[in-house]
């Protein structure tokens, strides 16, 4: 029996020890997707307890505690710090399987120096060595992202946001890590959803434009990214539940804009013409700025009504659809391509079942303009596991060039979860390192070198024109 | 090579041996949904010989038969038992990597103590054999139950029925299994299917109300759930082909059923603004009895119209739908939360395209009124295979809380079906061992044990508060 | 560490071994469908270069190249062979896990003797070499498909072929493989796509009819259908990007089709009218004449118009769809199966959501008319890679009979991807191997051997009759 997460965690191959000790373990982190806020790594506040890291903010492990039958008040709620984290102890035991487990025992160990396993009876234990670990070291954010290795950090804005934590950050002494904005322009783009209205008011404030019709959406969100570009925005990133196309003339949407801003209803068909134009609009735009695009397909939001009127959005009550999305994506990427407009693109699913439709998708628009220009991301969220990222890689691998991907972002909201790049990279190099062994891929250490380095680090870099 | 079917059968591993040997085969079995009669279990009525017990009602064999291009009358028809044997014999062979063939040779051990491999050229000897153990020994229906250790059987039943049986072997002496009705309305909800008419008069007749409304209908079958309640039911199941969602007001739903009464045809979205209706007011009922709700989502019956005017359902002609279910479920499940009316919940799906989405809808709904309120039902029908149970395992691991599973139920119409707890117990100890010995989840005994024992039994009697 | 590619490649186990070297490797192959040109064959021209056998047509190669920002004249455009080689070389080191590393590296051993990794460093020694044993063997497709032991060839024609090379190939002496037509009407299928009315008219002047209804091309076809089968044709194909099934009246169709004529659009129902119309024809035709009916889903092509329009279909632009097929093709064969009029049917999927839909589709409509009457077609194009054949056969074994699987066919386009054959072979000793080794089926060399041998080769003989 292997030790339970040793320095060799799935490394189960000479070579995969190998891959990962020489080298993946030591490359930087370029995380170029992840909802960290930048005012929180300025501020570089010190946090309180490990329940205040841990459990003030991750939906992840409510959703585990509300499965084993704990009450709200040990997740959101008012229970003591220790309380809590008691509760989640208890809860993790039964969590065999769940990459929950391995997150936080990763954690444990390379922030707190704890290997001991967490469960119901180590909880007050590990609690207050934890603690005491926390008082004597530095666990505000910019030291827990410079002991990470990270050298850029991608967060997600709005583009009514006035960046003004990123720009302070470019000024901050003593930190290195580049914190760059990533533009994100759902609120601009879901026409349907309550406070569409409001959005576009404040939109049309920050543009300082009357926005009266469709087009002036679109001309005041393409003002906002060249503000974005400016404060050094190289991303934008687009959520859809469903993937939008719908084709209609300029009229018919401006029309379909006036009567949602003058309060009346309007038809799921006339939602996607509006969103159709406006994401045609934008793809062009992030094209000229050499901006990538991604693509975040699949989320079903807020499914529980009663605790989304008590807790609000992204508090753990989010699951997977099963949309069709193969002909839409393929006509909205074509469009643009048409035109001599497709971005660098970056498509991300939730539901495994479309794994082969994005894995094949990719390859109707590759071209000259970058290494692998449209890109699988890595799996994410729900399958942001030893499962699902193996899957994705492998279906990366099957069906398009595995050695060009640009992989793992982070995706999180919380300063210590850089233990999923570590994470990611061992089940890279355990990947990668059996297929050797097993004498599916030729053992040559320069190309196995370049290809570890290139997914852990290099082929973000140099597909996003950083550094 | 490992022999075939050993004591350590799927058991790769020394920590799954332990696991298996030391606690899972020891655990008593609850059965919390299956097809057994409760008249046949009554009556107690000795079986002929091995055809008679495997292939009178398997219509998994049948299929496997006929893939063999076997004729029929060695299927459902009129050839001698020998003869029928002889040809599933030979078309075990065949079944490489099918449930089935570990299944048979799992019950030709524990039932009759024969080891020697089922083929065309051991048939002969093998039916005899297995006769003469039947003639020296008791494979009476009770018998079997109680040899393995079956201490809960769920019968699946309409509610018309009059529980006779259930009554009748509560006070049988000495068998000591608990057999409890479970209710299942889907004659009552399939508004669309030929019988309909004839079924809500059965119900009237039984209830003794004079059904004129779908608002009758549901007060007739709450009626009904309560006399189920009264003889120790807990359960109901319900199977959606697809799963109906259309909200609709009261009016337009009685005028619905009353237009199928008077013999109009009604379209797709009537039928399901009924169902959407029924179902939800079942729901309610099941919560307010404290039952679970099963829901089996997925099938498509009776795809061979030829095979079934000539012997009807349930003989080896249904497949896998490919319906899209998550938003559809999603908005039932929340239609009852949002009343505080979600009964404790069972999602079962048959299409493993679908295992993302039930593994995550499971945790919009999660909540303190039980461990893992909101169940994933362990792999059905056919995904009842390793690779489906581990598919289904892993789901759950991933995306949920594996350590509060209710576990396996035979779902079959066969006293000897028992092995597939067996299959299931080595599946999930093999599983659990693996991640244990790859240094996966921590080596903790007390903890691995109270899983195991948890999810072969102890979960599921907690979880319905059966003993 | 195991040698890449070596002797033993894939097959992990002794068993494996053994099956593999005794009994797989020695069989001869039945390229039950392929894209070969049987003009190419007759006219058996040697090739120039590897450039020229390797690059000139396929487009799994140039999708792998574009993937890495390759160029596109190094592609399909006017660079050099040693270029384009180069080019490829580069490429094929970044595809780690993907099937063209394992195709490359085979026919470089099997038909070159190389056995050196190709790669960027590597290319231009290996471009050398490979030509210089080009220049001193036979590499003219005949020789190639003598040594590749093949027995049957089935192409892929259009009903209006004369099968000319088909005819001229029997009488060929010296050259023993027998080269079949089987019969693609896709192209009088598809009545909503360009080209339609061009292609009734060839098909008018053809079948000397003079076709005005779609009751015309349903006779001209059959007529056609009659005339491949004097040839030697035993198998008709059709490829679905979705299945078309809309039932409606011949005076329906008949209108649809003069519509369409007359230049009239129709609807997409009105498309899926007359595609079941004809296809319901043509499947009883099939079954007449005893035929086997493949049926091919799920493919979406030609996404890139861009591209389509500079250099045609068939270029690396083709993805894989995700629309629901159960119930369509579940009510399209049993239209046939309940006039006893279905035909022996392969179904293939190119969407792996859809694995559990068409392996359980198979049971619903087996019979006595022949074994596997119903046949899961092996893993396709994007799904022809070690997971995807290994799925497509764990599928079959846990739904079907695996024992009655008639294996693989080529798919391809090229002279040496016979190794595709060999690689399938190696992925099914391999994967009954583990079994056999691990205790899941029991070991019995008589039986073994048979199923190796019927799904490497006796199988597909016995299925469609030939020899």
């Amino acid at each position: 029996m292997r030790a339970f997460l040793d320095k060799d965690f799935l490394l189960d191959t000479d070579t995969a020890k190998k891959l990962f000790h020489n080298w993946a373990e030591n490359m930087p982190v370029c995380d170029y997707h992840c909802h960290l806020s930048p005012k929180e790594i300025y501020e570089n506040k010190p946090y309180e307890n490990i329940s205040d890291i841990w459990l003030s903010g991750d939906h992840y492990k409510w959703r585990a505690m509300r499965s084993c039958g704990v009450e709200e008040k040990y997740c959101t709620g008012d229970a003591s710090p220790k309380e809590k984290f008691e509760k989640f102890a208890y809860t993790l035991q039964y969590c065999i399987g769940n990459p929950l487990y391995h997150w936080a025992h990763i954690e444990l160990q390379r922030y707190f120096g704890i290997d001991t396993p967490l469960n119901a009876k180590t909880a007050d234990d590990i609690f207050e060595r934890a603690n005491r670990v926390m008082d004597q070291g530095d666990f505000r954010p910019q030291s827990l992202i410079t002991r990470s290795n990270v050298k850029v950090i991608c967060t997600t804005d709005d583009p009514v946001d006035d960046l003004k934590y990123h720009k302070l950050l470019k000024d901050t002494n003593g930190f290195e890590c580049q914190v760059l904005p990533s533009f994100r322009p759902d609120k601009a783009v879901n026409i349907e959803l309550d406070g569409f209205c409001d959005y576009i008011k404040t939109l049309s404030d920050v543009s300082g434009m009357d926005i009266k019709t469709a087009d002036d959406v679109i001309t005041a969100l393409i003002q906002r990214a060249d503000y974005f570009h400016s404060v050094g925005c190289r991303i934008s990133d687009q959520a859809f539940d469903n993937v939008p196309y719908c084709e209609a003339d300029d009229d018919e949407v401006n029309d379909i804009f006036a009567r949602v801003v003058s309060g009346e209803r309007i038809t799921s068909e006339d939602a996607q013409k509006y969103k159709t134009k406006l994401l045609a609009a934008l793809g062009e735009k992030y094209c000229e700025l050499g901006w990538a695009m991604e693509i975040h397909i699949g989320a079903m939001r807020n499914n529980n009504t009663l605790m989304f009127h008590q807790i609000g959005p992204d508090t753990g009550f989010d699951s997977v659809g099963d949309a069709q999305i193969a002909y839409p994506l393929s006509r909205f990427l074509d469009s643009l391509n048409r035109r001599n407009k497709l971005p660098k693109t970056i498509l991300f699913n939730l539901n495994d079942k479309d794994n082969v439709v994005l894995g094949t998708m990719l390859g109707n628009f590759q071209s000259s303009d970058a290494q692998s220009k449209i890109q699988y991301g890595p799996a994410w969220w729900f399958l942001d596991s030893i499962d699902g990222m193996t899957n994705q890689m492998k279906t990366l691998g099957n069906l398009g060039v595995l050695g060009k991907f640009i992989g793992m972002e982070t995706d999180s909201r919380s300063f210590t979860s850089y233990g999923r790049h570590e994470y990611f990279r061992r089940i890279l190099c355990a990947l990668i390192g059996k297929w050797v062994e097993d004498g599916k891929y030729a053992y040559d250490e320069d190309i196995l070198r370049e290809i570890v380095e290139g997914i852990c680090y290099n082929n973000a870099i140099r597909y996003f024109n950083f550094e």
